[in-house]
């Protein structure tokens, strides 16, 4: 927690320390505030309002939820009234603590209010909590720090999802429109594409290990407590399934093969007619995707993309591999350095690994999720948050399955190796991908 | 149709009567194309994408679909190409004949083409048919004329529909916004509210009459031919069932009498929890209901509005009546006067009743579309329109009833008494209302 | 009505008119309950329960339901207490007047009472009812009368509906069972098979007629009353189409072509996969249908059955002509003599048709319920029935069509020229074919 | 596996062992075999046929189904050709690798093959099995037994089924039947009931465990291999909680309070208006609830039965607690004797505890199936079965919880402490119940 920071000497000291809390909190409270706001630059009016399915929101929804959030928990602690009586109702997403809600799949019903005034919103919010982190007591502003550190990660993840839910509209559109009108920020297409190296497995030792979190600085809940686990020798792939690989797969039968699925997930690529991950669509005899730029082939080179864990772990089985356990994963990325395609980049698209990492698995964060073969529960001990924002993340642990390491849509502030992200296995549309774990060869 | 309206006696005249033909022709397509884009006035782009329900329809679809009908019907039959090759996939609303189109209940998941993308579409359209209008050759036109004008109604109908469409949309917001800014046009809440006239009965003499449309001017393909029917003694109430009366309705247990019902209404109101009329909500112990304004207070003098067949039916043998058939309201309103309150009073919503008729029924015309027990069918002897376009009317003729007499969303100019509206007996969002008739007492 | 047949003469003769009419009530009772129970000759009790879909029913309901028709609207005037007192809830099909009933689409999930209960409960109603024909009074009886006879028509109907519902529920079965162990009981299957005659047409001249039941003896309260009706000249087709003619419809795309169908009727047939009538399966590249003697290969010759409205009438643009209304139908069939292809015939099956009638339209009674294109409304002046049995008729008049002229699994004594079936435009299951009409060639 | 149960020292030892393997294995099959048919000895033909939802089967088909096992799997093996062609088709339940099958949603609609005919196909099977099981060659006997033990386990899964079905399906039935005449077996209604004792703790010490099969004699692949954990200290609830336990939690709004429950949980239990457990009813003011002997009272001493898993964590929120880890239950289970309320005490529901165990948790076996809080993953290093047998248990490793310890519908030889049973979150129909957990109070 952010308030864990403040060491205390001298009463001079501690004013300064004091002040330059304050000062870091305004800082990132800027700066993430004005990202959300600047993911938006290239859309239109009309962009803001879609919703193309029940588990994806409006954009506009996004702005305002996520400005709902640090008005209930924070501004409302502090004792202010809402702005807008209504937008408690509107904007609330399922704190039922807080109280009734908007129906979630009749969020895309709602013109107004309109991104005016929904950036109105945002900045009377803005400005008051910034006012609030000025003014507010030591004791009370010890309380709610927290609080704000928290609704700015919060407003990290919906950084994610409004790009992902963007691109799920869009790609409704039968005219495939691209998200930004530049194109690629930092991807060069001209660059010489090089295929991506031979897929190598790197083993891990038996014995007792700690998971979770446990130390200073943020993280959400569900990553504690750090926990000892018995971990049995296994081998984790040095890279991401690539699309090239992934192409085989559909192309020996992959998906017409019940032996390689999972029960539920055999339904489910049955019902839905999936014959290769989200988004690819077999135009003049070649697969193409949207993506955040439109259209564009598949390269076989970038990691594999927008595959359900039913799709990830039948790949796995087709490979003769598995997908790893979560425990797997932190282990092999508690000491790797937190690099890779985040959204900074401005890629929003897996990259194809040039180089790979000297020592240890690559690509272990950003480009895409990793699905686990973990179910999403609590670790032992887990207590949620009090109150409201207990909410927050405990009462998700079921049905769902831990996915690690972020993506190209995740901001490289944001991650962990001890974050555990969550998804039901027939989501696709994240940016959801694959690497292989196998039991030690004896 | 247009092209019979041209007499002939010379030359000269015939050049004149060309022209003014086609001057006239111009003249209303400027009136009537302008008149949609008048009532978006008060819209944001945001509120042009909304679709509330798969039976209505965007505001921008019905802008662009309108436009569409003219690039299909009228430019592409003069030659011209489209002018975006995937618009004729999204604006086609049901014509086989001209090809696949966009799924109809995922026409909201369109934010791209922009509204401000579709006026410019609308108006390269607009000079595109004026262009044609002014240079067609004479045999040419008068093969388009009569398309045009079939357009010009179909305008008129989309009109109607767009205000029906963003009324329901907006109802599904909580926030229930107005339509438009500056309140209702025509009407005068401070006016005095006088109870309407006690309901009376005309009576009409048995015998064989003509129904349908023969002559000039326009009308479409369903009105036809003009054929008779044996009609027995019947009488047919005076004026609308109103507001008040049907809160006696609802007082009396009429939703909770299933004698009352047919079978399929019976079952309908269960499942859709109907007790009372669409947009009717109950708030602090009396009825409000959504309207173009906003909510506001039922008037009980108002005629009663959005409701079903299967309402209004119910409602008729509660009050030991029927509803009328289509040749009994058609016999009624052949001589009267097509007066009433339409889209152009501005008041958007039915009004009471203040002077009735000197003889004849009242409110015949405007307020309300009038259910009749009449299920929609070919009139014997009925051809559909030649090509594609004979799929405007005929293929709809199933499980529809026929409404009469236009609403104060109709323009005065669109309706006819031979006009045969018609929607499915379960719909309610159209502005639709009750006129009772019974058999002759003896 | 039944008790319209009796004279009044002197007492010695009214008093055997009473008894005769006592006598022969029990007589029909007697002939109509014992053919009920025939038709389930060969059933095993695990048949008994089978309900394929919402709107079959099992044998055993019907069985039950029949008799607790009896008991409710004969036994329970007379004052005698119900047997079960669960049974009401159970059997009560539609009856809202009545009380509270099990739920439709759950019908199938009662395997008790068993058959053989439910055998003990009509031989018990069987008992009171004739007993109660022996020893009401005079008043009374001229009051329970009809409504026997109205149980009795009522059971007639049950008939036909628990033979398309077997067959229904045999054709989910991959097996493909045989409803009966002897095989088709009229047919020879080794008699010679000639071709239909040419399809000729009939003319009818213009001018008022009368439709509608009047006079004595029984009909429905939809059968009336009788009323004038104009009617152009008009020509129906001499017999009923063919499975032959119908294979050529199939040939030529009928089931790929939208512009020959109902905008409703194209969506239905796209949904549900329609392909040729129901029951046909294409086997080793010629089409089969189930029976109720099992899978067998389509006759050509035969009427063509187990269409929807949608199709017959998809069927009737194809072959240049429409459908008739039931006014049209009714007027040539009002002379014709009631002789056909019914369930006495022990075929269960269309027949070819051998000897056209000498003059007037062929197989107008009989062999399948023809289609017409009149929607089940209420003729002028139509009277319901009092009290519960209101519902009998009326509460259905929406969303329905008109099929006249009974089936092959009709009893010869339960049809009449005025007899009006309903049934919705996308039901298959009951024995419904074609027979076309067309505006008189000037 | 049984061929692991082979000693071998001297040739006629040897054949002395084998003989009696074989007549074991045919007492076995001969005993578990009519006890199926036992349990269906009360039962009509027409309760055989029903299928009360999607996830339950008919009586029939499991008896069908059982038989096919060996018919595919031991009988097809060893050369023999399949006594009924269609019998694969009908009677194969999941197996993809086997072939199509009949849709499973759909086999309440075969009243054919008839309940008598299944008992022939039955004895036919069991015929066939023991002629070779006193036939086959040693080695080829030496790779069949252990596939005839497998079916064997499989019938007795089967049972249990069957007997959870058909109460599911009695229980749609508004007559709610008793499934057997007799009443309950050894149930004593006039035995004195006695509160059950006061809820205690038994604690557990930290440190790596051991859980999973290894050894001699039959276990589930799914139950290995035998691995080890980490396990921190806990305490487990000393027994069941009872009914009388349960009704404080719907007293004190249990089912109306949010903050108890997962947020799938809170979902499922508003759309399907879960109130109570399955199969309680609110009668007169207190609890009744279905069981195999038709509608009884709750016993407040009762383990309560039938909850969800959401029901079962709501629960132990509520309690303060949580629930077990599959591994905490088993390590408590590891050194239990196996015994209880099992299929064989005639109870056919859960018995309140009367003598609680001197040492160690109580009621671990028999009552109800305990819900765990771990998701059924496959094991560290778990390898499914080879062929079509691999997709026994092996696909349904998602989106289900573990479950322990069987229930008074589990035969007492197919149970461990090994045994991992698994169901969806959300399924209610089975005998499951609850038993607390917590972490050590330190």
């Amino acid at each position: 927690m952010v308030a864990a920071n403040v060491a205390a000497p001298g009463d001079r000291e501690r004013m300064t320390a004091k002040t330059d809390q304050r000062a870091e909190l305004k800082r990132r409270f800027a700066i993430i505030r004005r990202s959300t706001e600047e993911l938006c630059r290239s859309l239109t009016p009309e962009d803001y309002v879609l919703q193309s399915m029940p588990d994806a929101s409006p954009v506009k929804w996004h702005l305002a939820h996520t400005s709902w959030f640090f008005e209930t928990f924070v501004l409302a602690k502090a004792g202010l009234p809402p702005l807008h009586s209504a937008y408690g109702y509107l904007f609330n997403s399922y704190y039922n603590a807080v109280g009734e809600r908007h129906c979630r799949p009749r969020r895309g019903l709602l013109s107004r209010p309109t991104a005016a005034e929904v950036y109105r919103y945002r900045a009377q919010i803005d400005e008051r909590v910034v006012s609030q982190i000025d003014s507010l007591g030591q004791a009370r502003f010890a309380d709610l720090a927290p609080v704000i550190e928290l609704g700015l990660h919060h407003e990290q993840q919906h950084q994610e999802l409004l790009l992902t839910d963007i691109k799920h509209a869009f790609a409704q559109n039968p005219l495939r429109p691209a998200y930004r009108d530049g194109g690629p920020g930092a991807a060069d297409p001209s660059a010489p594409r090089a295929d991506p190296p031979a897929l190598g497995w790197i083993g891990y030792a038996e014995g007792v290990a700690e998971i979770g979190w446990a130390g200073e600085g943020f993280a959400f809940d569900n990553e504690g407590p750090r926990h000892r686990v018995y971990q049995r020798t296994y081998q984790l792939a040095d890279r991401l399934v690539t699309s090239g690989e992934y192409l085989d797969f559909i192309a020996e039968g992959g998906y017409r093969r019940p032996d390689l699925w999972l029960s539920e997930g055999w339904a489910a690529a049955g019902e839905q007619g999936w014959e290769a991950p989200l988004y690819w669509e077999r135009r003049e005899g070649r697969f193409q995707a949207m993506s955040l730029d439109g259209m564009r082939d598949i390269d076989p080179a970038e990691p594999v993309c927008h595959v359900s864990y039913y799709e990830a772990d039948a790949y796995a089985r087709f490979a003769g591999a598995r997908l790893p356990t979560e425990a797997e994963w932190e282990i092999a990325a508690a000491s790797a350095r937190i690099e890779g395609n985040f959204v900074e980049s401005g890629a929003l698209h897996p990259a194809a690994l040039r180089l790979p990492e000297a020592a240890g698995p690559s690509q272990l964060f950003g480009d895409v999720w990793e699905w686990t073969a973990s179910g999403y529960s609590p670790y032992p001990g887990f207590k949620p948050m009090d109150g409201a924002l207990g909410e927050y993340n405990g009462k998700f642990m079921c049905n769902q399955l831990v996915l690690r390491g972020g993506s190209c849509a995740t901001p490289v502030s944001h991650i962990r190796a001890t974050y555990r992200n969550f998804f039901p296995p027939q989501a696709r549309w994240q940016f959801s991908g694959i690497r292989l774990a196998r039991d030690a060869v004896s």
